[in-house]
């Protein structure tokens, strides 16, 4: 079965829903937390679940390079390989192309973009048809198209003509797609152009995916353009499809995204945070490295509901960070998740009771005190 | 409450028995988890437990370090502080003086021993009554005596001379103890030497110990060296106490020990044979990184009721040790762990229904075959 979304009830452009897949329905808005080599780093599927998590999502790249998507399909497909029966969504490796290729080096031709591995710097080309066939393999819930995710501040000529490209490798990605059970997303890119968003979105949604993402934002360019680059795009998509804002797991850009009309978000801040010792809370993030927290006994965030907060302090977790204990990035990881997805059920009951802006605004305040 | 040591049969010189805690009762002989930093290494206390676990260790060198006695004692202890409500044994430092002193250089005089952190090469000054002092404070539920442990091949006059100020620490440590929660065990040392044994034991249990953990073995020697060591030392311990058998975790080992008559065993090797891609199984060690092992879709052991033989399979362990994700080192270490306190469980039915001798025979037989 494709994934299928029904759209409850708007606040403003925020929207509640649902989105059926084969391992469940998921409530919309939500947060798909990163498990890049299939793996949440450092914690079980189940520590995941406990957060609340529904669909979590895997790297293309990552898998293609190691195991490999044959070991993959072998072992029954990645929710078989992992353990997770929950949704899974997978990249297309596109942006792992852009951010991990050895030396940034690329060569990016009509067929595909040669590049190198950041393992071993061996030679790789990557083209729409072999992204595909590697995730038709991984045979996860949600494949993406390939695409090229430019660097922000790019030219309009270069943004022009990557952005056409992209819209080819989609088409090129769909025909070769072959996996009934599995959904297939298209990608709006444009830069920051408004004309080339539009374009970009309205020749996507022609193609008719099973839903749509919005990339190559928040990526280094400002707030208002990042704000911007999701308002040129969305008005543009369907509302009987899903919306997924690629990247994004700030907690200001996720409450600007909802406003906007986004359902789906990921990103690797919660768990890449928490391996540095940050941690999420209302009044903003903190580092558990500080010394201030040495004879600190109360729990990382007082009223949290999570696992590390109901059983553990802000001492003993500053002292796990301080020896390199990995239960310190562990217990840091389900509060950083757990945090983001407790903000998206508070999302989804603002929505629902036509209070969003209010929440968005109260949060933000809190946030940024 | 003191430990209580409960004696219920006997088969051969192997004991089946309880030790009484004030955090509960666990059955011997058995196998004690090491969590060094007040953390087992890459888990979570419930996993742990999980495995069956009942008493583990915590080491007072690490935790004087890092956080320090007083911030565990202002947490409320090390049960509160680490989230454990099992029992809980520290060691007194002695063993880490010796093997992580910075450079290994120290210098012991009979006030104590003075040596460089591991961590900053910051001087440092271990006295038997600091030791204690420290573990009164980490309000554990047994403490150790602080000791010398000597070289392996150490001559036998500086043997005889470490024996005895070993003692002098054993009754200056036992004067200066001050918690009437905590238990205290003495240490027999006298490294391989039969009479020094001899000596060591019974001058140890003079001074009347909640029980008595035989030190100094397994630390580079050979088989039947060590096998002596613990004859030389276990039959001048009173029955009604416990035996401890320090650092010994390789299997046939405990097997060996159980055959004597020890009740407890700890060591890090589940955990650090985990973390570097190393499972038990009942035919020996095998290594995950072996490529032979890349598209194995059994568990790490068959017939294993460990959390990771029931849900992941070679293949996928294999995959997260070389992508270095730490959950590859979480389920190994619960393997590791549930392998060596299922084996004590099946220790205790065979000493239950007198046929150990049969058990240990046939467990040598398969694990070196």
């Amino acid at each position: 079965m494709k994934v299928k979304y029904e759209l409850d009830k708007k606040d403003g452009n925020a929207r509640l829903g649902k989105l059926h897949t084969n391992h469940g329905t998921v409530i919309t808005p939500m947060f798909m937390p990163v498990g890049t080599c299939a793996t949440v780093k450092t914690l079980t599927p189940e520590q995941v679940k406990e957060c609340g998590s529904g669909v979590i999502l895997s790297n293309t790249y990552h898998l293609w390079l190691r195991p490999g998507e044959d070991i993959v399909d072998k072992a029954g497909g990645l929710h078989q390989f992992m353990n997770y029966d929950g949704p899974i969504l997978t990249d297309s490796g596109g942006f792992q192309v852009f951010s991990l290729a050895k030396n940034k080096k690329k060569d990016i031709v009509e067929e595909g973009v040669h590049f190198k591995s950041h393992i071993d710097g061996k030679k790789l080309f990557l083209t729409p048809e072999l992204s595909i066939e590697i995730q038709n393999k991984l045979d996860s819930d949600i494949a993406m198209s390939f695409d090229e995710c430019i660097p922000p501040n790019s030219t309009y000529e270069y943004t022009k003509n990557s952005t056409e490209r992209t819209l080819r490798w989609a088409k090129r990605g769909k025909e070769a797609f072959n996996n009934e059970k599995q959904s297939l997303f298209g990608i709006v890119q444009g830069g920051s152009f408004e004309d080339l968003r539009k374009y970009s979105a309205l020749e996507t949604v022609k193609m008719d995916f099973d839903g749509y993402a919005i990339g190559g934002v928040a990526i280094g360019e400002e707030k208002d353009v990042t704000y911007n680059m999701i308002d040129y795009s969305i008005k543009y998509l369907p509302e009987d499809k899903p919306r997924y804002l690629m990247g994004v797991g700030e907690p200001l850009d996720i409450l600007e995204g909802v406003k906007q009309g986004v359902d789906m978000f990921d990103c690797v801040l919660p768990t890449r945070l928490a391996r540095h010792g940050n941690a999420f809370t209302r009044e903003g993030k903190i580092n558990l490295k500080n010394a201030k927290f040495k004879e600190d006994f109360t729990p990382i965030e007082n009223d949290c509901d999570c696992y590390a907060c109901k059983n553990y302090t802000k001492a003993y977790v500053k002292h796990l960070i301080t020896c390199n204990e990995s239960l310190g990035g562990t217990l840091l990881s389900i509060h950083n998740i757990r945090f983001l997805i407790k903000m998206m059920e508070e999302i989804r009951e603002a929505i629902k009771e036509d209070r969003f802006i209010e929440y968005k605004e109260e949060f933000t305040k809190k946030y940024t005190n």
